[in-house]
C-alpha cells in the first residue's frame, strides 16, 4: 500500500502502532545494538507498519535501552511513509525529540497518582505543566512542521498500587491533557486489569465528554490472556489505532507483576481475518520477527499466529470478495 | 452455589464446560493414573465448574488416555451437581454411556467431510445413523433417565484439509443432527480458524433457521491466540455455555497444526470481570491445576491469569454492587 508523508492513504480501516522498539526493548535487560535496532525497525515498516514508537527521551541512566533514541529517530524518519513516534516524559525530552526529528510525541500521565509519583516521579499538576511547556514548543514551530502531541492516560482500567481507578477521573484528566495543548488523548492498560465491558464504557464515557475526535487509539495489555478480547471491543466501539508488540514483548516495569503486550502478529491475524484491512503483509511481519529474535538471542518471543501460521486458503481483508464486516 | 440435579440454579450467567479430561488428556501421550484422574475431577467440580467432559469411550486401542472412562463416569456421577459429559463416537460408545450413568453424551459431526472421514471414519450420513441409533436407545429408556444428547458440529469455522467451510452446510447438517435425534446441537472451531465475524454470523445463522433453543454452547480454540475474542463474540451474541480445558491442554490430534484449548482460568477471569457469574471460585480452581500439574509431571500447562493473579481489589461478578454488564 502507498503512503504519503506518514499518513494512512484510507486503504487501511485499522492501524497499528508498533511500540516494541520502545516499549519492549526498554523491558529487557539486554541492550539492543543501534544497528539491529535499525534493521528491526527498518523490516517493520517493509511489513507495513505505518507507525512504530522508535524510542524514549529519557535519561540513559534510567533507561540504557533506549539510549540510543536520538540516532534511531533520525534513522527512521528517512524511511518513507513511516510516522516515527516516541515517549517523552517531559519539556526536556520533548525538545531532544523535535531535534530529532520525531512527527509523534507522547507524553504518559498515569490516572493513578500513586502510579505517576513512581513511573515520572510527577503528581498529575506537574505532568500538566510539562505539557503546557511542549505545546508552547510545539507552537513556536511552523504549522507543517509541529509533531503530533498525544497524552496517553495510564492505569486507566486500574492500578496494581491503587487498585480499582475512577471512570471520571479518567474522563477529568483526558481533558485537562487536551487543555493542556494535547492533539489527542489515548487509553492504556497499563497493568492488564482491563476487561471488554469496562472498554467499551470508557470509551463512551470519553467521547460523550470529550467528543469523538479525542480518541482514537488503546494500548492494551495482555497480562491476564484477556489483550485481544478487549482489542475486539475497543474496535467494535470505534478505535482506529491500536498498540501492539511484536513477539508481545515488554509491558511497564513500574507495574509489578504486569507484563505481556498484545503480540502484533496474533492483532494483525484476529484484523485481518475479522475484515479489517492492516496493510500489513504477513510473510514480511514474519521476517521482521526472525531479525528481532536473532537480535535478541535468548529472550522469549510470545505469540501464537507465527507457531500455527494461517489458516489453510486463508486471505487478507483487502484481498477477499465483497464482504459485511 | 447450589445445584440441583446437576442444572444451573440460576445464579450463573454463563457455564463453562470443562473438557480438560477428556479433550486434554487425549492429546497428551502421557496416561494419567485412574485415581489421579478422579482427584482433579473432584477439585474441578469443588472449584464449582457444572459440567465436566469426563472422557470418550472409543476404542482403547485408539486412546489408550481414556481407557478408564468408564469407571471414571462411575465415579464422577456421584458428584453432587455435577454434570458428567462423555463423548460418544457411535451407538456402541452410547451404549456403553448410558451403562456407566453419563449425564450428557455428545456426538461430534465434522461439517469438513474430509475431516469426518478421516476423525470418525464416517460420512455424514453413516454419522446421522449412528444418532439416530441413539436417540432410539434413549428413547426406550424413562424420559426421567435419559441422558441429553447433543450433537457437536466440528470444523464449523474452516477445515485445516479442506480450507474454508460453508456456512450454509453448518446450519444444513445442525438442522439434519436435529431431525435424527439430537436434543441441541454445539459449535465447534476444531481448528482454531474462526474470528469474531464469523462467530457472530454463524450463529445468528444457525439462530435464524434452527431456533433459538437449538444452540446453546460453543467450543472455541485458541490456535491463533484469537480464543477470548471469539468468546466474547459468542456470548455477546447470547451462548450461556462455553468449553474450555484447564491449563490450555488439549486441541484436536487429526487437525494438523491445530491446538490450544481455551484456558478455563484465564475464561472464568474474563468473563468474571465482565460481571458474568460463572459459579467458579478462583483459589479453588488454582488448587484444581495444582492437582492436574501434579498428575502430569512434564507437560506445559497453559494460561495467564495463574502467572499474573487476581487485579487488586478484584471482585467476582457475584459480588459486586449491582452494575450493568
Amino acid at each position: 500500500m502507498s503512503k504519503v508523508d506518514g499518513k494512512v492513504d484510507g486503504k487501511v480501516d485499522i492501524e497499528i502502532s508498533e511500540v516494541g522498539p520502545r516499549d519492549g526493548l526498554q523491558s529487557i535487560a539486554t541492550v539492543m545494538p543501534t544497528e539491529d535496532k535499525k534493521r528491526w525497525i527498518a523490516a517493520l515498516a517493509s511489513a507495513g507498519l505505518q507507525e512504530i514508537e522508535v524510542g524514549s527521551f529519557v535519561p540513559p541512566k534510567l533507561l540504557p535501552q533506549l539510549a540510543d533514541t536520538a540516532e534511531i529517530v533520525r534513522y527512521a524518519i528517512g524511511i518513507g511513509g513511516l510516522r516515527v513516534a516516541v515517549l517523552v516524559p517531559n519539556l526536556r525530552g520533548a525538545s531532544d525529540a523535535l531535534a530529532a526529528g520525531a512527527h509523534k510525541l507522547t507524553i504518559p500521565l498515569s490516572v493513578s497518582e500513586t502510579h505517576s509519583l513512581k513511573n515520572l516521579r510527577k503528581t498529575h499538576t506537574q505532568v500538566l505543566e510539562e505539557v503546557r511547556g511542549i505545546r508552547a514548543l510545539l507552537d513556536a514551530l511552523p504549522p507543517d512542521q509541529r509533531p503530533q502531541l498525544e497524552g496517553s492516560l495510564s492505569t486507566c482500567f486500574g492500578c496494581t498500587l491503587e487498585g480499582p481507578v475512577s471512570e471520571d477521573a479518567v474522563v477529568r484528566l483526558g481533558g485537562q491533557l487536551l487543555d493542556a495543548g494535547c492533539d489527542e488523548i489515548g487509553l492504556s492498560d497499563t497493568t492488564g486489569y482491563g476487561n471488554p465491558v469496562q472498554v467499551r464504557r470508557v470509551l463512551r464515557k470519553v467521547w460523550n465528554a470529550l467528543g469523538r475526535d479525542s480518541l482514537n487509539g488503546i494500548h492494551l495489555h495482555n497480562t491476564r490472556g484477556q489483550g485481544l478480547a478487549n482489542v475486539l471491543a475497543a474496535v467494535e466501539e470505534g478505535v482506529t489505532t491500536v498498540d501492539a508488540s511484536m513477539g508481545g514483548i515488554g509491558g511497564c516495569p513500574f507495574a509489578p507483576g504486569a507484563s505481556g503486550n498484545i503480540v502484533t502478529e496474533d492483532l494483525v491475524f484476529l484484523l485481518e481475518a475479522m475484515g479489517y484491512r492492516t496493510g500489513v503483509d504477513f510473510e514480511r511481519l514474519l521476517s521482521a520477527r526472525a531479525v528481532l529474535a536473532a537480535a535478541l538471542p535468548g529472550e522469549p518471543l510470545y505469540g501464537f499466529l507465527p507457531e500455527a501460521g494461517l489458516p489453510r486458503g486463508f486471505e487478507l481483508a483487502g484481498e477477499r470478495a465483497a464482504e459485511p464486516v
